[in-house]
């Protein structure tokens, strides 16, 4: 199928595009820059792995999220905060509808370049305080762009029933080079190692059984509990 | 409910817009610029009512449309075709998945804004060569607002079961001066009277038995068939 892949630069998008190239015929890589403090940082990193692989590579802007909407994990919005990503003061951070807004715009591109499918990195552990991570919304915006293309665009989510670092397992086999990945909400010049981006990615290397290639400014805390080493299937 | 309005300056967003402030709380009217050949003469129409009733107004810039979409309607494209809308020709008018992108950018807005509800102004007379005009989309992406917001945001279609002259007729009622909305999709200085929407417009005031304020080029054919009177309900 030719498919459109959504890669932000960050690990798991990543994986998702060298998943792509292994099973489908990928037409284009797509991020989006709408205005957060680190999109700087992430995007470069999909322009990388696009190129690598030979794949033509578009960055969509959405000023108007920078614009209009609010969130810290925007530039014209507050500090990012630090802790574990389920805290609640995550919420913060999020973005309303984003992935509503990427996974539209995305649908639209996709019908214009011919494509049939969407592949999106969603995951198990993406977390239930963002709305638009939950499968219902998931279900549902699959079945809107479906229903509202020629094509009948698929949304394809091949790492849905994975964990990060199921997927950071995955992504080492089909050869992802994860150092030229980014996580960091922050989006300084190497990565905080505090903000809860980067204490997850931490977790997804230990869980993969990886080495973690990441240069951090503080080594991100270990979790409470002994972390389960769950490798790929 | 506190509502967002969807108003391009077209007759029946504009007849939504007069709707909505019967009915709701309006906090603010959004309208889309997506490089389309009429935007300039929509959009002005749009900011002129939202001032006349009071209400704040945004545009949202969709730049990537016109930069990597196919469509007649764009600035981008070839030259919009002449005749009845429901001609296979209009199909080279599709932006694909408008609306898509249109009510999920809304959406976002909207749960930034703190309203709970949407209002578009889908009519029984949308045309099902547009996909994402369809029911089973219709449905599918309000499912998706509704899931993937934290205010649950709501997609209200208040004409749904409206013609576009039952339309018109509703919109007088209410107040709207006609004269201040667009419809041609040709976007030249005066309305072409040539293009499918600018038939349909003048149809929709003879359905409502309206004089049709609107000065065409050209005036725009009759319809083969008698024209059924039939006012709104």
């Amino acid at each position: 199928m030719k498919v459109v892949v959504l890669c932000s630069g960050g690990m798991d998008s990543v994986a998702a595009l060298y998943w792509a190239r292994a099973h489908h015929a990928v037409s284009a890589v797509l991020s989006f820059d709408y205005g957060s403090k680190h999109n700087h940082q992430e995007i470069p990193r999909a322009v990388e792995h696009a190129r690598l692989l030979g794949f033509p590579h578009r960055t969509i802007r959405l000023d108007f999220i920078g614009q209009l909407f609010a969130s810290d994990l925007l530039k014209s919005g507050g500090d990012i905060p630090e802790g574990h990503y389920a805290d609640d003061n995550m919420r913060r951070t999020v973005v309303p509808f984003r992935n509503g807004i990427m996974l539209a715009a995305a649908a639209g591109f996709a019908e214009s370049a011919e494509a049939q499918g969407l592949v999106i990195a969603a995951h198990t552990g993406d977390h239930t305080i963002y709305p638009d991570c939950r499968e219902d919304f998931m279900r549902a915006m699959g079945d809107a762009m479906k229903a509202g293309t020629y094509a009948g665009i698929e949304l394809l989510r091949p790492f849905i029933a994975l964990t990060k670092g199921q997927i950071a397992a995955e992504g080492a086999r089909l050869g992802v080079d994860f150092a030229r990945t980014w996580s960091c909400y922050k989006g300084g010049a190497i990565h905080c190692g505090k903000c809860g981006t980067c204490v997850e990615r931490r977790e997804a290397f230990l869980q993969a059984g990886l080495v973690d290639p990441t240069e951090y400014e503080a080594t991100p805390p270990l979790p409470d509990k002994p972390v389960e080493h769950k490798g790929a299937k």
